[in-house]
């Protein structure tokens, strides 16, 4: 049986999370709480040196970066890949270039965003450093347009008329910043009607994997004003 | 025939410059000069609209992102796959680990780098700013070990026994903080051994690649000091 290592509240951890359960494929849960620095435990660090998560370990395989799970995945799983990534080469190159591009786009500067303006001033007890806040947001805002005008153009997924594992990574990071009081889609239509489109697509398993992500929102920006309180 | 956008002084644009000589891949170089901006022209960002290299146009597919270049490659010029990227599961997601990994650390801090000691003086005719420059080498230096520790852990390439196209993306990485003046190989032997190692496995397609680097470096460190002059 395939271990899985994780803690929900990592956007690739989710990823993987959601891939596993749409799929049903089977394996043992293995959460980490990151914010408890289970993730540095000398056991964990042999399965990921990094100390990172998500991981597996698959008869006695281990593999890090979500990505290359997710990848690892669709070759072991045959009856999956073909669905979420198909054959065809120049489909899988454009869901890879997507895979590639996320990296230090969506994910690093959304994520930036959400530690400047949330994760650091919780864990000093301090107010956000406004300047580097705004200095985030501006990059983070860059990615975002350049999400919905270029990724988004002309297309209802990322790598054309229908949802791969591409999706599956882009929402994951894009819901982020949402934790922080930011809502990715206002102003943003076409990203806002992309969002709703692959959530629905990716129910139950996906509210299942942003449960967490839900009771921070909720408790930090609830009520009416709650960003994606009509997704 | 397969045009083929690159500049020269970019890692990504050398490692999959190096990838289709080695590999006798017959294409229409189509060089830009990013210091010339040529990379924004309007003709350009019809090719790639985030305009960055490298990019291919493979009959009338456009490509971006170097990893995803490299992954087509082997697809669509099956005779060079096998031997960069085996079909093998484990050996592939192992090379996809790397491949993932790099986009932070090795890519990431090693160019960030190379930019606030080197670049950013040079295009703005100031002396660097000593305060950033040692942050940057503090984290430069902490992905360096990893390098060293972790992927060169018990195997003479990143994926394994041979050399893939793994090694590729990291060395063309690997050799860009040698423009600011820093020796990588510096107090860590494992790393010095492998890049001989990978660079004796890439000639003569290696030092074409890098003949820009090799002068830039020649200029501003040449003599008996330069970074890597026993390589």
């Amino acid at each position: 049986m395939m271990k899985y290592y994780y803690d929900l509240m990592s956007q690739p951890s989710r990823a993987c999370y959601i891939f596993l359960k749409k799929n049903k494929i089977p394996f043992t849960p293995c959460p980490l709480r990151i914010t408890k620095g289970e993730h540095r435990s000398e056991e964990y660090t042999k399965i990921n040196p990094f100390q990172l998560v998500p991981a597996i370990e698959h008869n006695g395989f281990n593999l890090t970066e979500s990505v290359a799970i997710l990848r690892y995945l669709c070759r072991e799983f045959p009856h999956v890949g073909e669905e979420w990534y198909p054959s065809d080469s120049k489909i899988q190159a454009r869901i890879d270039e997507y895979m590639e591009w996320q990296h230090l786009n969506t994910r690093m500067q959304l994520a930036m965003y959400f530690q400047t303006k949330f994760i650091i001033p919780k864990m000093t007890g301090t107010e956000p450093d406004m300047k580097t806040v705004e200095r985030s947001q501006d990059r983070m805002e860059t990615i975002l347009d350049q999400f919905e005008e270029i990724w988004l153009d002309n297309r209802p997924y990322v790598a054309g008329d229908k949802i791969t594992v591409a999706d599956i990574v882009a929402i994951c990071e894009l819901e982020q910043p949402s934790m922080a009081g930011y809502d990715v889609t206002e102003g943003r239509p076409k990203l806002a009607e992309y969002m709703k489109r692959v959530k629905k697509h990716l129910q139950p398993e996906y509210d299942e994997a942003f449960e967490q992500v839900y009771r921070v929102r909720g408790r930090f920006w609830g009520g009416e004003n709650a960003p994606h309180s009509k997704l």
